[in-house]
């Protein structure tokens, strides 16, 4: 693919899998600051979007894409595929335990959490080297409390909230349908 | 610089120039699109943070940064100093005049329009090559409302809005800062 | 009813008939400044939630529910029993037609136009006695430039855009759901 | 006065105190399910703002405006004689000790809390009636999430996020200005 950044959300293939959308994506991947050689783990990568986006930016660098969810992993194999990114190795397992068997981080994206959002952001903390970054994007009060708690207390932390509308036909003319607020919570370790 | 994509606001020189906000700037730069060697043209470029973080990504293509302000001039050749981003030419002048001078464009971001914003879709148009693409983003509903019908007649088009709050120190607690919403309408020549 | 403000979404008798929701109720009956005895137009009427409220808090006055269908004229009338709202008078009709029967008239809301946005605010300027105020929702782009420039030229008006979100079960956590934008012009005629 | 609900903001006398702005006042009031002879109590009461739209809904009521600093103080009453809000009282103190010396209350408004949102909520929930009602406003992430923890505990409680952008003048056209992210956090007791 020649495209180097910007892949629209109705490119990747999806079946049921929830999905980061493209307007909250672009703040992440953002967020990270990657460099071309940069190694991140994409926690809870899903269909791949991130982890896709932040390989093809990081081209000279490494992803795991870390999935606990079977049905996900085929997914986000079929989308690796599709856009021929070989520099993503996908990790089908759970974190915290799925990152003890990875090398030293440079970024950390935590998109799901299953509960354990604490206990994520501290093991992405022992992995990350000095100067590394974790951004983790949240949907629920309960984890948007717990993670801003946890990352006030251990790094140079950024918390933003992001709402996007689209305009979308509503009989010959356009409403705008507003999205979920997503929360960012992003840190830098010193 | 190693970084790839990602510069923060503050990262920036500015002076007294008005920059789009890093979260919208996301959002613009992933709506282009953008392939390695796309040749872009920046209007009302302003401090230079979409040009440069454009050129940073279409390493192989050209940024063409027009602005007609002396002063903004000045900040942004510093910054395009500052990143080293040497594929971006700056071209003192007014759009949509300004636009006549340059080659074929692959894609038009429009940040500023200074009340000529048909005038400047319509010459954007001109220049585009098909498949070409146009982002814009707005801030006032009089721009909204004209980019909105211009677009819809002669694009593929998409309108959205975003909307940022991001938490700052209120004492010893953090309150969420909300930034003025800002509209952009991008469109794809067919 | 011992209430005197605030009824809550889920105590309207619906159907299929779209409602303004509550927070945005609540906005669109304090932009009114409504007198205990003024003389209320509410166009598109729908369920009549607004009608209702704006009857309870006008005791002394009258407020004319002004609907074109059928369907939503039967739960509009069954709403008007359950809340024993005696001061309202349901008109089934269409705006701006249906204005030319009713007398002068101190407050219209507008929150549904039928493609006719630019008519039905002009009717009801006609209608309205001077310091009289109008309030108009919208959700649509086209709309919202019809009727800011509609208001811009003849009102002291007001834009405002209003997004909400409510926290709602996901799983065993809670997660925002965002409401669609609406915008809401009023105008107070001089 | 004439007008039983919607006061403008420019209305109230304010000198330096905070003041809840009246989107998101409207919103709380209607949140409050206020009847004609409610018995209010309004923490933080700042400008009286919020305690004299509640006065004027809950006229055969009683409001309890509950504020700690002098300054204030000085413009509440003066708000309240401009008014004519005669069923108000002014409790100098703080919550929630301030709360032991009401009687009975059926609902409670807290738009301040100094740090103490927690012993407030629970300070106000000792008050209540059964089925009253306390409506909680809140701007920073720690008393969203103390606030959010607390009422989920111990009330039927809803959470809402109100985000309001005006139309201000930008030169010659108009831009919209957003105000910050207000949650509001309500709660019925069993």
């Amino acid at each position: 693919m020649n495209r180097c950044f910007g892949i629209a959300d109705n490119e990747f293939i999806r079946g049921k899998v929830p999905m980061t959308k493209e307007e909250v994506r672009a703040i992440i991947l953002h967020r990270l600051r990657l460099n071309r050689n940069s190694i991140v783990a994409d926690i809870g990568a899903g269909t791949g979007s991130l982890s896709i986006e932040a390989a093809l930016l990081a081209s000279e660098g490494r992803v795991y894409a870390v999935e606990k969810s079977s049905e996900a992993i085929g997914i986000l194999k079929a989308n690796i595929d599709k856009f021929g990114a070989d520099n993503i190795e996908v990790i089908h397992g759970e974190a915290p335990e799925a990152l003890e068997s990875l090398p030293r981080l440079d970024r950390v994206i935590v998109g799901g959490s299953s509960g354990k959002i604490e206990d994520i952001i501290n093991g992405a903390k022992e992995k990350l080297r000095p100067g590394g970054r974790i951004v983790v994007s949240l949907i629920t009060l309960e984890n948007l409390c717990t993670a801003f708690k946890v990352l006030e207390g251990s790094f140079e932390s950024e918390v933003s909230e992001i709402i996007v509308a689209k305009a979308e036909k509503l009989g010959k003319y356009k409403s705008l349908r507003a999205r979920n607020p997503v929360f960012i919570v992003s840190g830098e370790i010193q």
